[in-house]
């Protein structure tokens, strides 16, 4: 098949921005939305109109990975779905671990929106001795200490870092001894770990200066 | 003074890209790091090093604001420190509303890292009549429907939403009626608002995501 061909060919390229994976990030949402609706199928004007982008733009992003379009109908929804999900590596399961069980940890592990998307928070890892052996929000809390046995055990790529920032760097070294090798890290600090390794950073600080040089140049 | 002149009107150059503000967050951390442990000077190139990018990076960003260094010296660091804040809006205090509650709000209402850059959550509010009336980590909780008296009491213009995708929409307008006019918005939708209002997303499942389709990529 020509096309998973090309799709797989597109999502091996590095030089996809990140813009545009948050772009198609967006559109999986909407096009979500709209199937469970009942809507089969849409276009990319009204794609585009749904999140205050041109239709240009959302045939430009698509482009990247392939052809998707049908001439007269426009985009099937459900195929899209499953499109974008392949491109994302969404359509498979990501056994996740929490590392960090304090306010944001906790906060989460309760978060609903990461298992719509794949993303099974599996295990929680932390030092207190007073949470380790508990669970919370369903999922079991573990020592530090037994990282190397749990990650293997259930097969965890992929850890949410939620440490204070003091710590991160040292954490997050022995988690990729342990297997780990891709991080959401929401400590504030810059990680530096091998090159295989991927950080994903999320510093709300740095989101809440976006917003406020925002208000700062429209009031200057 | 030249050089003022020329940060006011770098900042109202709506231009410049997300991206360069979120290095320049970057900086603004590091800079604080080297300034804690006493260190007065920096350049371009260390600047660089710590964030893993190149001190061409460095200056080009900082070039879109003014000249900053000095032949010989480099950066000053409690200088630029200061000069980056106002290029922010971070050397003003913010208060900010936190809206909406539950999990993930409450791990909000604790964060620390936002005071540090002079965001202040001065006030949070729910519908759940068992929560309005208390304090949340020191923080008052009101009942929605005092929005606009609280709003304007306490000079609010930043809310942080962290209401269900379902409510955002509604609940962001009845905000921005009250006067807020910029979001750090935690739900998962796309906020249609008045131009002058200012929306800075946070999707932790499009994060995942970046870091499933980087992971997805590295493999393929």
């Amino acid at each position: 098949m020509a096309k998973s061909k090309d799709n797989k060919k597109a999502t091996s390229d590095q030089r996809v921005s990140k813009a545009v994976v948050s772009r198609l990030s967006l559109y999986l949402r909407e096009l979500s939305r709209l199937e469970r609706a009942g809507i089969e199928t849409t276009s990319s004007t009204k794609l585009g109109e749904m999140l205050g982008f041109s239709d240009a733009q959302v045939r430009k992003d698509l482009a990247n990975f392939g052809q998707f379009g049908y001439p007269g109908v426009g985009y099937r929804c459900s195929e899209l779905i499953a499109t974008i999900r392949q491109i994302m590596g969404t359509d498979q399961k990501w056994p996740v671990a929490l590392v960090g069980v304090g306010n944001l940890g906790r906060a989460l592990l309760g978060y609903r929106g990461f298992s719509n998307q794949g993303f099974n928070t599996v295990a929680a890892f932390d030092l207190d001795p007073k949470i380790v052996g508990t669970e919370i929000e369903g999922i079991p809390v573990f020592s530090l200490e037994n990282v190397d046995k749990i990650v293997k055990e259930k097969s965890i790529q992929l850890a949410i870092l939620a440490v204070p920032a003091a710590a991160a760097q040292e954490v997050a070294e022995r988690l990729v001894e342990a297997g780990i090798r891709g991080f959401l890290n929401f400590a504030a600090v810059t990680l530096r770990l091998p090159d295989d390794v991927t950080v994903i950073g999320v510093d709300l600080a740095i989101e809440m200066e976006q917003l406020s040089f925002a208000m700062t140049s429209r009031m200057s």
